[in-house]
């Protein structure tokens, strides 16, 4: 394996691509991240299958994020995060919003770095998500989606009570924990002709792609995104972030209206392209999942293998299967929900 | 690890345990057996799970046999039974009666090997299970369960056909397969207190059993079996083999009247006890593996966790938690038949 950047390397607080002003993410920041995750996030299980090989004519390595704490690999993130913190930010503790992966990751995250985190969350955040949130001894402050902006009322409760806040995705040491599961990948099946990402706010590609254009400097970065949610398809056409409407998918770890700033900046220069997927076809990867693979995948978290299954990309041209790299990204769906959604 | 054998090694056609004429399998033997499964079995993952420390007060490690090629560790011990026929015997092929995940296994290893084999299957077999074994390629023979003889049937076939019958688990070649499960994972883990076998005819806990009271001299090996099916408790009690009726039990890789008569030999040898797992456990444990691990596990599969999650065998005595080892032995189970089982 290549291992030389390709590119210099900085700390965060250098100026980033196209001279945007937004921080830079490296892949020194993101080997710092793994230091510091070391012992605390699990080193997940790269799965392989043949009859996924067969099926695909490429050969396939699944990086299985939904056997990560918390379940998904935002707990790299939101751990590597809480890292970085000072000794007294940590002491007053963390707020974020969200009601998906991220609350969990931080709150458990917060547990593990010895302080509390503050998740803000939708009044009608599904109970196993507000349980799971709670059961990692956060504290759950819940709003009116209709009628309350969840940003404003984060901010001012970092404001009030003195705590940081750690967002989802648009921060260049969540993007750079993320990070971490490409280096892990390449560290493990060695070169990859293309890596096929889900692509939500970004921040997951944003380190992935960091970390695997510097290790291997001929991989395609590929992105997914659900059909109804290609924020950041539209995006990368457009040259500049432009929003689409909420999204309606059932992958809602993606259902996101427009791609983060920093995660666009780097993403806008080291992906190759963003394929779609429709909902039916997220349902056949999950299918194909539990049947083949014997995992539990949730909708997000099965996108690129969706893309993988439907022949997008197509295939590479050459005499060998090419190696494709899949982020399975998380698993967090109960058993009712999975019995709704399977075809 | 300690990795020497704590008694005499030697070939598989030595006589075995307490003189019973039935020959033994040793250390050596499952040595030999992962060479030759090295490049066409999985080496299956161990993955760790503190949510399930926490809960159970132990160190637990999974050895995930549910990611094996066709979907259990059966193929471990087919695929061993095959490579260690002659090149006539190859040629001319083999012949099994199973409608469970021997069948898929040996139809796989055969296609692997260059041969074919012919699976005896009850008519009424569920149509997923006929399917994955034709799909591998197999000769499916039906026969009827209220009628025929399944074990003539296949020995009047190997007979005219001139094929080499290789039985589910009463044979050493296959029981040495089955072994490579345990060496791996202790390869990986080093010592541990306790190794938790599934048991149905007895071959994946002989194989264990062999690999691991040799590598890890002070280890407890402690067999499981469904309470319907309780077989092996009861014989290792009586001091021989001894038959329940036909268990009614969702396990139904361990619905199994009576041992083998080698793997008894071996197993009244080695096997500290045998813990009993009611049903409810059993999809207990099947949901656990579900929502907190995000794995696939049939209900024979999950009886190993089940005990475990269910306290069962109880806590050892000590200041450190038991570092505890469970076989997750198959994952072979449709959505709409797990869609029933799940509480």
């Amino acid at each position: 394996m290549t291992s030389g950047p390709t590119r210099p390397t900085g700390s965060t607080d250098s100026t980033g691509p196209g001279g945007s002003g937004v921080p830079d993410v490296t892949l020194d920041d993101v080997r710092d991240a793994a230091r510091r995750l070391a012992g605390a996030a699990h080193r997940t299980p790269v799965l392989r299958s043949r009859t996924l090989d067969t099926r695909t004519g490429t050969r396939a390595f699944l990086k299985c994020e939904n056997f990560q704490r918390a379940g998904a690999f935002k707990f790299r993130g939101a751990y590597h995060a809480l890292s970085r913190l000072t000794p007294e930010q940590l002491a007053r503790g963390v707020v974020a919003h969200s009601s998906g992966n991220h609350a969990q990751a931080l709150a458990l995250a917060a547990r593990e770095r010895g302080t509390r985190a503050v998740i803000v969350m939708p009044a009608d955040a599904p109970r196993s998500k507000r349980d799971a949130t709670a059961g990692y001894g956060a504290e759950i402050v819940a709003y009116d989606r209709y009628t309350e902006d969840r940003a404003a009322l984060s901010a001012r409760i970092a404001q009030e009570r003195g705590l940081t806040l750690i967002p989802p995705y648009d921060h260049p040491h969540v993007i750079a924990g993320q990070g971490t599961a490409a280096l892990e990948l390449l560290e493990e099946t060695g070169p990859l002709d293309v890596l096929l990402v889900p692509v939500g706010g970004g921040g997951l590609m944003a380190g992935c792609a960091t970390a695997a254009t510097a290790l291997a400097p001929g991989i395609r970065m590929i992105g997914v995104e659900p059909e109804a949610g290609d924020d950041t398809r539209r995006s990368l056409a457009a040259g500049h972030r432009v929003a689409v409407p909420v999204p309606r998918t059932i992958a809602d770890g993606q259902a996101v209206e427009t791609p983060g700033e920093l995660t666009f900046a780097i993403n806008r220069r080291l992906v190759d392209s963003v394929v779609l997927v429709t909902d039916d076809e997220i349902r056949a990867a999950m299918a194909f999942a539990f049947e083949r693979l014997k995992i539990v995948v949730e909708p997000s978290g099965a996108s690129a293998l969706a893309a993988l299954l439907a022949g997008r990309p197509e295939p590479l041209p050459g005499p060998a299967p090419a190696r494709i790299g899949v982020i399975v990204s998380g698993g967090n769906i109960g058993p009712d929900r999975f019995r709704e959604l399977l075809p």
